[in-house]
């Protein structure tokens, strides 16, 4: 799958196949490293500087001071597209603290490894077709989102097994040993019972004509989707608001969606088994997103 | 430092300095795997069968099935101290879920990657000297420690951000821009307040003649050198009590110590800056801690 790709490793294109990091790299030692999912779109990297910012973010919270200026990282990730002859692409930034002597705690002097992934993803704008087949089928799951005192959600790690641990209960085997049918998502709630967010997904849901999204309050990802989706809910005139919900509101709405950098804006089919669906909002949200990136990405705009 | 060092990776010993995981591994991509600190003494590595028991909890807990034998474990680590000369080591042994197609959802069938890193460590036993120079100056921070119901406390794995955000806090600048002089150990508690473990030790102390130490209950990792010490405790009529403590409890002890594997019993020093120190039931807990290394590791009796 991966025969002829290229990825980009520490400043060199290597195929896919070879392409490796030290073993005692913190980053695969201790997932002490920070990461951006992004999409290209017709060759462009759709809100750059958002997910600039965002890694910005992420590294000063892991205090990792990798050195490495944006135009570089960029630089970077589009030579790993020309190589691969991507326009329309998954795209994956991993920086690293690299290999350090000693233990546990980290040093102040990093020699970073980055890393750049990249595989085809169909095109998007309103000419394309979102990558996801149907509607989202979603369960609430027992593993708790992590609470911010403890690692803030904010950053965008390595350390991905609190969502992997809730993904797993998706898979819990049936009675007959066989796996159960897999939802596409894991609904996450906070130590409290406070709904937080998907493993790798934002929740949005429509009650009494206003659209729903639990606060960066709680342990939630400010998600670069998410925060498209509330400027063009503010742009149609969308009553927003941001709060603490439980399970029993979301099972409630009248339209739910969840959102990342590759699924877009994606319909909640139903909700630990309950019928939840899209809905004028969803398809005029929906709607609005593709125009952006149509605009942005594969218009004759400035893209952004 | 690493120039000459053999690591163990898959299956073959190859030099350290070139010794990798594919950027696809999931123990690089998300930090997706399991390990045991072990030491080496006198070439046998100490409470192997306790470590085999807690890997297969952990590989338990992450549903990741490897396949691989304790012998078969065993048997890598042997050869990788046997290959550099080893009778006196640390040991990490690390198992991956290896390369897997798609997306944050585990696949049941794992091609698992396996490696074994060493180091030389000084001597134990009653002749050997403590890796540790001085008693250790211990800090409480502002992180929390996972609750369970997130990530299990129980389960090592490369998920490491947590303690490595606890140890930033001690090196955070001074005033003067400067970094402070740096803690040995940061101390954390849980979301409730309740101490649980240093961000790789387990914590003891003494207060009223009995010895106390967090129970895990709590999100507390069961170390194995925790273990031995309250067998230890037992066999030598201590009173001990595992049970929920706050910061004050601590500070007014007669005695504390942290363990782990490297350090095995290390008094502390200070927490905060209030002195504590060691003790006769810290004394004499070493004492028997180093005489069970010797027995199990360089004397005559069979190795455990």
């Amino acid at each position: 799958m991966t025969a002829d790709r290229l990825y980009h490793v520490d400043g060199d294109l290597v195929p896919a196949a070879e392409a490796t990091v030290s073993v005692d790299d913190r980053g695969f030692r201790y997932g002490d490293a920070a990461f951006e999912t992004m999409r290209a779109y017709g060759g462009t990297i759709f809100d750059w500087s958002a997910h600039v910012d965002r890694l910005e973010r992420t590294c000063a919270t892991l205090s990792l001071d990798h050195g490495i200026s944006a135009d570089d990282l960029r630089g970077r990730i589009d030579e790993t597209l020309a190589a691969n002859d991507l326009d329309d692409a998954y795209v994956r930034l991993s920086i690293t603290r690299g290999v350090q002597p000693g233990t546990l705690t980290p040093r102040p002097d990093v020699d970073p490894t980055v890393v750049i992934y990249v595989r085809p993803l169909p095109r998007g704008g309103t000419d394309g077709t979102p990558v996801w087949d149907e509607p989202a089928t979603v369960r609430s799951v027992e593993t708790r989102r992590i609470p911010d005192e403890a690692v803030p959600a904010s950053a965008k790690t390595h350390n991905y097994l609190n969502g992997i641990l809730a993904r797993t209960e998706l898979e819990a085997p049936a009675d007959d040993g066989e796996r159960d049918a897999v939802a596409d998502a894991a609904l996450m709630v906070d130590v409290d019972g406070t709904v937080a967010e998907c493993a790798t997904s934002n929740l949005f849901f429509v009650r009494e004509g206003t659209l729903r999204t639990p606060s960066t309050d709680g342990p939630v990802l400010p998600g670069i989707t998410r925060d498209i989706v509330l400027e063009l809910a503010a742009e149609t005139g969308t009553p927003v608001r941001e709060g603490k919900y439980d399970l029993a509101d979301v099972l409630e709405a009248d339209e739910a969606f969840l959102t990342n950098r590759t699924w877009e804006i994606r319909p909640i089919a139903t909700l630990d088994g309950v019928d939840v669906g899209g809905g004028p909002i969803t398809g005029r949200l929906s709607r609005r997103y593709d125009e952006r990136v149509e605009t942005r990405c594969y218009g004759d705009g400035d893209p952004a």
